[in-house]
């Protein structure tokens, strides 16, 4: 059994992925890090875990867990998770990284939309952890920077297209509703109860961080330089991301051309699945699963492309794509602990 | 005290307008119909209205009401709509109808995208009841096509802009969410509980039957014609829509400017409410009231402005907006018996 | 016009005071107050508000607040608000507090659950303000104890019984059921969206404060000390609390006797719907408005009576019956402003 | 691999059955029947389940399907599953039943309940499929009667107490509150989202069909008659149980003693956990998995114990019980294919 540990082991993607390596036949789980419940056992912060988590929360000592375990989930907020990441790697442990600190090759852009990088030697072997685009250099990384949610949906949805170089550049627009639980388990006002029941609205329209993210493997699929509107929603759902993607035709195409593209593209992959024509992807039909499904329309009427994209942001939005990203690293079947089926109703 | 009827009472529109009317101080609500409830007191159908409309429904009888009311509210299917409503207006009474079914200038276009219309000689008097751009003809009318809910969260959006030409005409999406009212009261499987509840999608991409109800008035606006791409989606909420709409600018501006533009056509409006900059209107801040709140961004990136605009699908959507339209139809004032307080939390 | 006050006006309770008095008839909002707020318009806080309540918040400054306004409502927590009620009272001005300082007539009993009460020479003339118990002495107040949610929705339920001397003293549970905004607006991780949503629990186990309260009024229609169960739990909604109340009949009675005994007790009752033989209350039904509907069940096999009690807690459980209160201290219309239609769906 | 076959696959028992089915190491499944969906693929019907279960829907023929498999899920409505049960049990074939018509020992007070018992000669060897109460004969059995959901809850709940002699039996009290799901996934006004979505009732006061089959276990585990009251309530989420029960001690017990005599009872039980003294069960921790929780809370004031229980009443109500039943009619761990982690949030 391989170790494994979890340091920042306390918000939802931290429990998402407790849930996850609980029940993976070739790892184990041997520590878990949270500051604030140091000392408690999981079962009493998360009593769905009791008697299925059976750690109690140490502090986060970069040092001791890495002389504990062969790789290591960072679920960390960005720039703490940049101080302990040259850590493991100088300890020779691997590394799944789920903050934004090891997702940009390009150090200028990750310092103009969050901070200076502390640790800007590992971004050029880091490792951006989408397994359809980059399975094979993630297969031999030290270091994975696990892609963020929204851009998950994103770029999933856009790939096919992109790379048969069918849509008009500036045409792209990305419209994505989240469930609350991608904005954490932090105390907040705006993720109260009553604050987001039974209402609906954008955020941060134009101005989010995971824009750049986006456009960085968007140009890379496209040959070119990307630059699209990025508008985030919130839903009143824990869990889930749609993303309703829009983009002009670049030359003529049928709407059968469209889904034969998008077949073949993910010929073969275990988490895409491709919706029947007629029939839409929904976040329910995804939701605690590693699935990423998507249909793709054709609009006559104005040349739109329109493809929709349902994850779980929880699962294939972080700590399922973080585990199918440790199965390729050990080398083990990808699918491995992520044979969940979607949760429903 | 002027006697109104409502045809089609036991939807949820006609629940909306029992509510409204019930505390309008200048009218009566002497009549509400319903086929499945015929003689049931609606108290027994709605507990919620229990000594409050203290009315049985009867069977819809056109005739019967006619003799009864000054003014009916028609809150029917659309085809059911346009069979009763020329004998209320051969009677002399005012009508405000609900449906689509006399919402469009041109017969072709209805036609296109519903069923051949059997009362297409009111088709040339019948006004659009969008106060906000035909509050003179809705006075006069004796005929109002009240907008669907979507349309009018989209116009009132996009109206500014498109009369001072501001667009490009061929870069209009419109990205809508809303809640599920909308659907309707009807038993269907895709609006039970457990089919609803966390999760989230699309439907009708690029096929739903508002696109040319909103194409008609935005294209009046514009002076041209306008294609648009609409995406309707479900909100696991109860009630309210929010409509992102995406377009390109037409000539250079400064998001100062287009703040001014909206403050500048809205002013004076009771029931459009402008955010400040860097506020962004939300469904919960709109629920249960006649308000429309809009926020205008301009996305220096691309280019594109972003409007945000926030409806109670049932008020505003629905059953306020014709209130509203009756109002102006009696000379009373336009917000009578709509200041309800948006319902928070 | 009256001119009033909210001191505390940032949680749920307060917002629903503006909600009610910004469209009161015979009362002017003069002044509302909030530390954290102190200086910034209501509508920028609250953007439902934006429009109509046409103010800013001031700091809490007791002695300027009693000069401005003829009568305030206390929108404090517990503790709180002994500490400024006594200057109002000084002032001569009225007082309507929604906390628990002066709900109880024994100052022991409320120091065993709360703390040192700092004003107990308050305590013997304030009056509880349930109207269908106390309605004559509110009326001639000048300090009324708002009843809490919970003992609201227990109290109307029992009420009938309890006088009658039906049930058995010793038998009473009252197993209630709350939504969320009970819990106030303040960051706590237990009403956080996700840690609520799709679940139900029980918390304060025959602990909860509110249990002495009922105790109270239960005893004083009783005419003798009663103790009970009384479990509260925590509902996935904004608004609304069922109670279960359960009691044996201490004599044998009819299901039609039951009935006809809430129908007398309540006749002419503006607040309190009695449900049809068959039916059953239903938070939905009451939302957003000062309704209590009640129904009472024969358990024929345990000889036990069942009553179902539902009220809004925001509305009758806090700012409504609040209103109501003033209303009767104003020597108006115990309903006015308070006729709002249950907010469905 | 043990061919295993549901019956009845099209409603929200029959969608979890295949979920966890799907996953179990030692059965296939082999057969799905629904008369509505007959001849479509599970995928195209349960979206969810696209590449998961590779089936399409069969004509409900008992006699082919006794042919195809070792052992049924029958998850038919009461009535309809007794017609079909005797042709799988007289072809040798094991049976789980799902419905209520095999979960009475007594015809009489199955026929008081339901309707004529079709197929009598079977219930004298039917066995109650609640593992920890009858776990020997379960083994044993060619035909299981799966526990009702509330009767799940509330049974795990008293029964260290009645086995004890711990209370007295004419004062027990089960207040019970379900999700959605409960009610199935028929067409019905009430299950629509915008009737249930932010609202609380009770139904079937004091007459719901669960009562009867509580009583018959819980008067095995007394030795003795049992009535008791029994309330269900409708909580607006899609899953879960949470059964509020309230006896009185027939002898003084401190806490510290009951808390011990739960542990003592389900020690070594793989789905039964027990809070620790303070902490109080929630659905949410027990979602999707097969798990009861359990706490066990002294009212010193009033004598009364307060047990709370939770269950998720799709999988141990439902499914993830038949599934333990199954397994241990197979002779295989009884947990088997139920290592699910509870899903949150």
């Amino acid at each position: 059994m391989v170790k494994v540990g979890v340091i920042g082991a306390s918000g939802y993607s931290g429990l998402e992925l407790m849930r996850l390596l609980a029940r993976h036949p070739e790892v184990e789980l041997t520590a878990v890090t949270s500051r604030e419940h140091d000392g408690r056992p999981v079962g009493a912060v998360f009593p769905a875990l009791a008697g299925i988590v059976n750690l109690a929360y140490t502090w986060p000592d970069p040092d001791k867990l890495a002389a504990a375990v062969d790789l290591v989930f960072v679920a960390l907020p960005h720039q703490a998770a940049m101080a302990v990441v040259p850590t493991f790697i100088a300890a020779g442990r691997r590394v799944v990284d789920l903050s934004a600190d090891f997702r940009f090759r390009d150090r200028a852009v990750y310092e103009a939309y969050y901070q200076a990088h502390s640790a800007p030697e590992l971004l050029g072997e880091a490792v951006y952890g989408l397994p359809e685009l980059h399975r094979e250099a993630i297969r031999a990384a030290r270091l994975v920077g696990n892609p963020g949610c929204y851009p998950t949906s994103v770029i999933l949805g856009w790939a096919p297209l992109l790379r048969a170089g069918l849509l008009d550049l500036d045409s792209l627009i990305a419209d994505c509703k989240s469930g609350v639980s991608g904005a954490g388990r932090g105390l907040s006002l705006s993720t109260l109860y009553c604050e987001v029941n039974d209402g609906f609205r954008a955020y941060k329209v134009a101005e989010h961080r995971h824009t750049p993210e986006m456009e960085q493997e968007l140009g890379g699929l496209a040959g070119a330089p990307v630059t699209i509107s990025f508008t985030p929603h919130l839903v009143p759902m824990s869990r889930g991301i749609l993303a309703t993607l829009y983009g002009r035709l670049s030359r003529p195409a049928a709407a059968a051309d469209l889904q034969d593209l998008y077949a073949d593209f993910y010929r073969g992959e275990s988490f895409v699945r491709l919706c029947a024509p007629g029939a839409l992807p929904s976040t329910i039909h995804v939701r605690g699963s590693n699935y990423c499904d998507l249909a793709v329309r054709l609009d006559r009427r104005t040349g739109r492309v329109i493809v929709l994209s349902a994850i779980d942001n929880l699962t294939r939005g972080a700590a399922g794509q973080a585990v199918a990203n440790m199965n390729l690293m050990l080398g083990v079947p990808e699918t491995l602990g992520l044979e969940v089926v979607p949760f429903l109703p």
